[in-house]
């Protein structure tokens, strides 16, 4: 745990013993693959992270991208890092042998991946657009595509990006203008303004591929209007080489309050004339595409909180153990010694509140990539189709509950080390401005509520939703049986109740009122998350109580950290957002009701 | 409201409609007032706090204090800023005729004060930390040390400091080790290490009086043995001309997350021998000293936070109306036209979040000023002493409210901005990043929830806590017999009932358990925090209705918005801490049992 980056006896406790990733072994596709293989690759992902990501962090906090002379300046250290992440072909863990990549399961490039975000979310994010990038031209590209643009990114030589958002358009995807004018060649000619396009402009790669969102002059109005294509810097000949610059311009750039490392640009396409693109998949169907591989994106979104909450937490555990200050209540005499705050009951709650919303954070993204890996590989087409339901139906839980449970864990880091914390001579506030860009990109809260409420719950007939009840509560009637566990159980399943009355009061309004039904769904989600992640804490007790019982690789003081933070969970921090399930069993109007003019 | 620091209609409804501060002309001390000498003052400081504050707050975010040659370099503004305050008044607003001072009521100065806070938290501190020593030596030291030290303070020709944390020393200030030594001359030399001195070392000033905690070779262990000492950075001579250098050095500057543009230093005292101090007050008896100021310091940190708090709702409300994106729910047509996004339930959510939080931490800090007045200045004993025991009770809560929920609100200015929020080209980061200092200085959460569960709530036999039920159960009783409000007042009643059993097992547990009687005192707080502030919602929305049936000065739609985010504060807001009435009243261990090695 020295590098403060993960505590790896709770990885290895949620991937084999909670998880049990080891089953994927058995799929077609992982064959090749044991606990040893996954183990080297996460070693291996930690080295750079601890070695090359991690020592290089707080310089690109301080010193961020410059532009100069029409282009971006970013310290050295990025692109050495970025080299070395390449060479260990881990930009490639998850895409297949014969292109090049590991072949790994999602659960462990998610996890290799998460390690690097820990150690460094700005210089990750670099690598972490092209992999994107790059998995949705694997997906929807010809295969001319996929060889010409996706396999060096692969590769680690170009880089990707994702050109979504205009200046006027950000949620509203529909309303972009930016046009694409079909050409006699085949090709586009793509004009426009993007704005906050992470990694829009650098040197850090041979070639940059932009992916960019346009409409063509035959195009509906609105998001099913929206096709998308390949731009990339400099346009790539048929052997592979690079030729002519295209017409994309770096307009200037954004500075953030955080996630400093990575340059935010403004791009203008077709300043002169227009950028050349190349149409993926069918026209006016870009959205689609896109949003297929949204629940990636998301996840990692989700995981990029969680590991900055997590880093943050093992930096303030270590202060709080290190860091003498004050006397145990019932002490009167000044004269003994001062104790580690760690032994302050209110060092222990926060401490505690951090344990429980990254450990838990981090279960519910590992989670989550399982059910990747099982809906992709599994044999049983039932298994593949229940675990791409639920991965649908977690998605905007994934991305959000993270970025706002482990965010407040970067404030609890802080916390602990008082006004040391507010410095940036310690590490824990760049967490915290790095960690709240989370709850905006790749939809804020809002939209994910809407998702979850308006649509995921409901899909199928509220098939997937059906799955994960069932899920829930098989993990409630076995833990009821269990003396140790029988309390965690009866408080979840009353929440578990109340969560299903509120669901079914919802989904009915919905069909009448939608606009009232989904007025408080960012409520609604805060509590589906928290049922959801009480649920994998509840989970996380069974099988550490298990191990204390019969044996486990691990100390006993881990396991029994495990049934403490499920306790603390589901008692300190499960009932807060339920506390207002009569607000979602009303439908309170109270936001609706209040005109514009009376704030 | 153009100015985007207060809503001027607001401040008038609390100071003249809810509090009723013109009563405070019958007063002796302030009979040649009136409501328009009080107006005058807020408007000065408006104008003060919009042209001369706020146009320097993102410059000095961005280019801060830097250490050259041995001095602080600080952008020219702050002190073209503070020598205008200076000019007006503003800084002796609340100090005697005779002294050069304005004599204002203490509600009256704090909202003065409170508008430059909120146009410039940073620059503002130089003035506030001047005032706050002033007004120590003021109640403590003798009437020399007045006109040598703090004449020239009210007068902005010195500035202030207060040096109480150590490296090893910030919550357990018992545990300093700076050593004052005495001299046969009376004065005394003093020596030691100081960290996170704001405003330390400047040349803003002709001279900085920093107020030092430091122990005599004869004092007892812990918080019974230290003194206060005035320690000048250049000696004054009888004439009130300045004399030699002190030996105070500054030994470096610390760099924060925000508060950027207040410089926050380690001195050195005494390097060169012994800084030259002068006793105030009694031996040993220096934190007795500090503490007394502690109720208006720890006011003027809850203050700022609701004045960040309130900038950035202003800030969000007027972006939430002129930005546009999306369309209603029920709207299928993409070629229809954008809606502002104040239309969407969920904007409109974190708006109301964003003015309960801010217009009800106001309301508290400003209620909490007209104690300060009434405990001062009241003819009637009986009235001065409720109001100096309700005060004492109430500032822990003051401290902690707003720079918890006021913060949170930052949080949401920064969510409805999206994106552009997110970046330094817009201002709510920085409030947010300024704002998240107020946790922890002047006492954290943890501390204060200990002061309040572990000392005021039982002064005097549960007195103070006992007038506060008084007064709220007066107003709950009101207003059950209003249709418009029996709502609300039905809400409130039964928490506050929660409260006084929770407070009832937990004062009876202190006595045989007080670790565990106070592991959950933050906890505890934040439910009597949420009581408090509804009570003053309930209070607003009682005056407003009053306003709203016999005619008001202002308009209609505000005194709605009063009913509406009322409303909101109740069902919406205060349930979430009570949901942990049952930890509380269990007295739960769950955070006391945690082995830390279970971490």
């Amino acid at each position: 745990m020295s590098q403060k980056i993960i505590n790896t006896d709770d990885l290895a406790f949620l991937l084999y013993e909670l998880l049990d990733i080891e089953r994927f072994t058995q799929f077609p596709r992982y064959e090749d693959h044991s606990r040893d293989t996954f183990d080297a690759a996460i070693e291996l992902a930690l080295k750079v992270a601890s070695e090359t990501f991690a020592p290089h962090n707080h310089a690109c906090d301080e010193d961020e991208p410059r532009f100069e002379n029409g282009k971006v300046v970013i310290r050295p250290e990025v692109a050495e890092a970025l080299k070395v992440l390449r060479d260990t072909g881990l930009m490639a863990a998850s895409q297949d042998y014969e292109r090049g990549g590991m072949q790994l399961p999602a659960a462990v490039s998610q996890t290799c991946i998460g390690l690097i975000k820990g150690a460094n979310v700005s210089t990750q994010a670099y690598a972490g657009l092209t992999i994107a990038a790059c998995n949705l031209i694997m997906a929807h590209g010809t295969d001319e595509q996929k060889q010409r643009y996706a396999e060096p990114m692969m590769a680690g030589r170009f880089f990707g990006t994702m050109c979504l958002t205009e200046p006027h358009a950000g949620s509203s995807l529909g309303d972009i203008k930016s046009r694409a004018v079909p050409q006699d060649d085949g090709t586009y000619r793509i004009s426009g303004n993007k704005i906050f396009i992470s990694a829009g402009d650098h040197e850090l790669s041979d070639n940059i591929i932009h992916l960019v969102l346009a409409k063509l002059p035959d195009a509906p109005p609105g998001a099913k209007g929206i096709s998308l294509f390949i731009v990339p810097k400099f346009l790539v000949n048929d052997d592979g080489s690079l030729g002519e610059r295209n017409d994309v311009t770096l307009a200037g750039l954004i500075h953030k309050m955080g996630y400093r490392g990575t340059t935010s640009t403004m791009l203008n396409f077709g300043e002169k004339g227009g950028a050349v693109g190349y149409l993926v998949g069918e026209p006016h169907n870009g959205l689609a595409g896109m949003f297929h591989m949204m629940n990636e994106a998301r996840l990692g979104v989700g995981l990029g909180s969680v590991m900055l909450g997590y880093t943050g937490y093992l930096h303030a555990l270590e202060y709080a153990r290190e860091r003498s200050q004050g006397r145990p209540l019932k002490e009167r005499d000044p004269a003994t010694p001062m104790i580690p705050i760690i032994e302050h009951a209110d060092v222990r709650r926060m401490l505690m509140a951090q344990k429980a919303f990254v450990e838990g954070g981090l279960a519910l993204c590992l989670y989550t990539a399982t059910l990747i890996d099982e809906k992709k590989h599994a044999d049983d087409p039932a298994v593949r189709e229940e675990a791409a339901g639920l991965n649908d139906l977690l998605t905007p839980i994934v991305k959000s509950w993270p970025s706002q449970f482990c965010l407040e864990a970067n404030s609890l880091a802080i916390q602990v080390h008082g006004g040391y914390g507010y410095t940036r001579e310690y590490p824990v506030e760049q967490f915290y401005r790095d960690n709240r860009l989370n709850p905006i990109h790749e939809g804020t809260h809002g939209i994910q509520g809407q998702d979850l409420l308006g649509r995921k719950v409901a899909m199928q007939g509220g098939k997937h939703y059906q799955v994960l009840l069932g899920r829930i509560r098989s993990t409630l009637d076995a833990c009821a049986a269990i003396a140790e566990l029988e309390d965690g159980a009866q408080r979840l399943t009353a929440d578990l109740e109340t969560l299903e009355e509120i669901t079914e009061v919802l989904q009915a309004l919905r069909k009448t009122d939608p606009e009232r039904a989904l007025a408080n769904a960012y409520l609604y989600m805060e509590c589906f998350g928290h049922v959801l992640v009480g649920w994998l804490w509840l989970r996380q007790a069974q099988v550490a109580l298990e191990a204390l019982q019969n044996g486990g690789e691990r100390p006993e003081s881990f396991y029994r950290g495990k049934l403490h933070a499920c306790d603390y969970f589901l008692r300190y921090e499960l009932p807060k957002p339920m506390a207002l399930a009569s607000v979602l069993r009303d439908a309170d109007r109270t936001t609706l009701d209040m005109p514009a003019e009376c704030f």
